[in-house]
């Protein structure tokens, strides 16, 4: 039987090859680091669970309103809007099963077929193969290395808009790299953005993943609020990953147009796991707090290795949960051919589980510098202690 | 700013309109009687939420694998097939977020812009909106009155085959009307779909749904396994309508791609929610035959009463909890201008909401009779009995 022919475009996730090599190397009787995940070992906080359990016990388990319903859209207006020192109605908000569903209803909803979108590379994959499967062309743009992390090469932005440019996908706080943007870079995307009438899709999934610090979202910097969409989870900051609860803030009428989308495509998000949001976002925030405390101290810990790892060094990030180490020497020093076999080899020798560099886009032209992906978030301070070390071990053996 | 013009083909349920011009008169201080809704008052049994709340106790509140975790794709195969009398294995289940997203997975995957699809109409208004939008051309078929119901049009249905043709969408057990094919039409629709080398979505959303008989599923007939996806939910079976759980059942190699599109759109369905599922699949399954006894008591007030009213008139059906009845007099004894000006007049005088025929598609030309849907799960027999006999009083009045 013959198969539509949009599928050609269709991208994935490539880190879920990574899962199942690291599942089998488990299933053979191995210890495995799972450091290829981007989820997090917290449980569901208890508050969020016993509103979730009243939910259902007051009947509220039948079909909602394709947007949300009205209570979370209105907690959700409140609670973004205030962290970020502006003022958002509920018809900014449209709930949706996760984060990941606002990538594809944006690009869906003001991208034509070969329109051009400019999306960062390394990054999270689902940008580029939403942007493809539905017709348009998507234009990778790069962060190059600085003295302090990252920084994204704002020239190659700026040359790579054209006529046909409709969007640009930002992710301040980014997914792999944890680059967070200067105020100065976060201006100059938002000026090109204004000056050629973009729209912007604003990924700030990691927007309350920090450790110091205050987050800026590029939606409140003028001009950019109707013309931005931002994405919105509760995935990580409420350790509710595998709850699929997020949602989209656009303007009104492109809220609308996500409403009927989710009115198609699934009618609505799970009834009751949206209280369980509400409660989430009203009730205390100290797991939260505790959560992120756990994580600062699973990053200097990895940080500290890494760095003392011949060959590996990475910047301290002040957000995310990832670390992206340059491995250049470190894949030399152990004789790998490449960033696949390197990674192929410290599962092996050290169960070292992680995503590379090649898992968040294919390499740009120019680049030489090789980088690997650990996320800290899965795994306990001791684990992470135990992994790491053993990987360095592996390759101070090899010099 | 600019959206995309793939939106001018996106439709939707209309029907959210009747919910709203019902909230509307309610919140006035009147009386309303949901007959709009095609959503069920039964509680979540307790095994199902226990179940639910042991997953999240046993830390399943992270992200699992895009196609469903393995544990419920094995129950699913195992009880969709065995109560079909074939055999699937988990390769052929895809998890989704309830049964509607099939709808759009589907279409994405068998239909390229230009080409045809079969739908049903009246029928589930989501299908037409889903191949318009994505960029094919829905060709509607018809039901037509039988003496005891409705029986689809095949002959229209052969002469709407043509060389463009890639798909049909059957709904046996359907929404609005209620009919059920007779074996020898589901197997006239199956041999065309052979003939002509077409992939069938078979909505079987309401498959055990029913008040005596068995069903079949089309899926098992001659040459059809490879070319059959079957739309399966928990929402009606399981009173989970808010939960969104449902499947695709279908070829491996479809079902390879659906779970692609799931990593794409949302990466995966609630994860405890789906052990929820396995309880509701594998555990007690008394409510649901309490709930179809309890079905089955306001089918045949709605019926006894329907059937009493001047000018309306329905068979009883054996299947969903639909009933379509011809009000065509009804209309004319009141002095309604159509079907809205019926239905609006029927809300004001009596508090009586439901959908009409208008609702679930374009009239086809020729059409000369009027009809309504009644949906008895969401009130109670006394209700039922209130709202209905007001409505025959009502129309009683005016002859
Ligand atoms: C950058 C980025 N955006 C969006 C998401 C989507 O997450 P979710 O769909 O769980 O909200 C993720 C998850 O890893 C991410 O890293
Ligand atoms: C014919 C038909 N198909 C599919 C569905 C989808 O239901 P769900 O997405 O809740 O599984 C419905 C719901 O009313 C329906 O009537």
């Amino acid at each position: 039987m013959r198969l539509a022919s949009r599928l050609d475009d269709l991208g994935t996730e490539t880190a879920f090859a990574v899962a199942a090599a690291a599942a089998d190397w488990k299933a053979r009787g191995n210890d495995v680091y799972p450091f290829h995940l981007g989820d997090l070992d917290f449980a569901l906080a208890p508050h969020i669970v016993e509103a979730m359990d009243r939910a259902i016990a007051d009947g509220r388990t039948g079909y909602c309103p394709g947007p949300g319903i009205p209570e979370l859209r209105a907690a959700l207006a409140e609670d973004i809007g205030s962290r970020r020192g502006t003022a958002y109605t509920p018809e900014n908000v449209t709930v949706m099963t996760g984060g990941k569903p606002v990538i594809t209803k944006f690009v869906q909803a003001v991208m034509n077929p070969g329109d051009e979108v400019l999306y960062p590379n390394p990054g999270f994959p689902i940008y580029e193969s939403q942007i493809e499967y539905h017709g348009g062309v998507g234009k990778a743009y790069r962060y190059l290395p600085t003295d302090s992390g990252f920084a994204i090469d704002l020239d190659q932005v700026a040359s790579l808009i054209t006529d046909r440019t409709v969007a640009i996908i930002y992710n301040d706080l980014q997914n792999p790299i944890s680059a967070e943007s200067t105020d100065a870079e976060r201006e100059a995307i938002a000026q090109l953005a204004v000056e050629h009438d973009l729209w912007v899709l604003s990924d700030e999934a990691y927007f309350e993943m920090r450790y110091e610090g205050e987050s800026t979202s590029i939606a409140t910097l003028p001009g950019m609020a109707e013309r931005t969409v931002i994405l919105y989870t509760f995935s990580k900051k409420f350790a509710m990953t595998g709850s699929r609860l997020g949602c989209a803030v656009a303007p009104p009428e492109l809220g609308k147009v996500f409403g009927t989308m989710n009115t198609n495509d699934e009618s609505c998000t799970t009834h009751y796991v949206q209280w369980a949001g509400i409660a989430a976002l009203q009730g205390t925030q100290e797991p939260v707090r505790e959560m992120l405390e756990t994580l600062r101290g699973r990053r200097d810990t990895a940080c500290e290795i890494v760095n003392g790892t011949p060959g590996m060094a990475v910047e301290v990030p002040k957000s995310t949960f990832y670390l992206f180490p340059d491995v250049t020497e470190a894949i030399e020093i152990v004789g790998a051919r490449d960033l696949a076999d390197f990674a192929q080899r410290a599962l092996h020798e050290t169960g070292v589980s992680f995503c590379t560099r090649n898992h968040f886009g294919r390499p740009q032209p120019g680049e030489d510098r090789r980088y690997i992906r650990f996320a800290y978030s899965g795994l306990s301070q001791e684990r992470i202690r135990e992994g790491l070390t053993g990987m360095r071990q592996w390759i101070e053996a090899a010099r």
